[in-house]
């Protein structure tokens, strides 16, 4: 390692701090506040540790994706689920973004990263798709855990929930979906008793 | 995969949400909050992927340390490296959340995700004593962009930098403690232009 490619590669860690600031919609579980994406994905990572154990995935190759699959939102900044996007202008801003920030890192390490990223992105391979089901089953997760969260402040009934997460949940993790439906039904079920 | 390892490795999932009201000393780089437990594991995850690959660590195997190495905080809390501890006691703790909290896991995993911990805390093998030495650089590389950060703080002098950050990180990374080095020498020679 030379002292210039430390350099960069400390200059690449200091920009990406930044994603602690970037809020996400999710409320962490005490309901305080919203989440973070720096802690999502760290959360998410320990998704993959425990949950990718079981499966015929690479659990390391899982990990680095969730790792970098949000630093694009430094600058474009998160695109909420429940919400309208021109999803042609969301690409662009995000690739404008992979380009500044990996093109931080020395040459091969932009490359890698960029690759890391494209990959989550493209959810083409084994580990892409497992990572993309854990990035819809955690927002799923927390809902159930803090009283809908993002579906009640969306007005989101139980048959959107099935079409915005089953698909890629289903796709990445049969049984993960399987489970999962069972607490969007025990939540729906729950909060239809109490009105 | 049986339904009830699921329902124990997602309560595991839940459970560690915890770690990010878990409130650190370092501020963030734009110095609007101090930093919590689980984005500080994000970060440093990320010096690992971008850092230990110039190194002769298994990179991955230095990822999962760092990702498990503060879940126990949840229970025995933070303990700031400029502060007198019992180390008897914090010890002790620290021992208590690890049983309380990788014990949610069905028992494999806790085992494993158990000796993860230990192996960081052990800091006998390349890997933990890389992930040792990273848990040092970031709070260092924190401080130099926060105008000395809890240095300032804390009245911690250059020369107390050299001896609470240089041991450790030199032992994980010669070549990182050189140029962390320069860092510090450059924060302590502006501040002192300063006064």
């Amino acid at each position: 390692m030379s002292e210039d490619r430390i350099t960069e590669q400390l200059a690449f860690l200091a920009e990406i701090d930044a994603l602690k600031s970037v809020v996400r919609q999710s409320r962490i579980v005490d309901r305080s506040r919203r989440e973070n994406s720096a802690e999502h994905s760290w959360h998410l990572a320990m998704f993959a540790l425990v949950l990718a154990d079981d499966e015929t995935v690479d659990t390391a190759r899982v990990i680095k994706l969730l790792l970098v699959h949000d630093i694009v939102e430094i600058d474009a900044g998160d695109a909420p689920m429940h919400g309208n996007h021109d999803s042609k202008e969301v690409e662009a801003r995000e690739n404008a973004a992979a380009e500044r920030l990996f093109g931080l890192l020395p040459d091969d390490q932009a490359a890698k990263l960029s690759a890391l990223w494209r990959e989550f992105e493209a959810a083409e391979t084994p580990e892409a798709r497992f990572a993309k089901a854990l990035d819809r089953l955690q927002p799923l997760l927390l809902n159930t855990l803090t009283g809908g969260g993002t579906w009640t402040e969306n007005h989101v009934t139980e048959q959107q929930v099935h079409d915005r997460y089953g698909p890629t949940i289903q796709r990445g993790s049969p049984i993960l979906w399987r489970q999962a439906q069972d607490l969007v039904r025990r939540h729906f079920s729950d909060a239809n008793d109490g009105l």
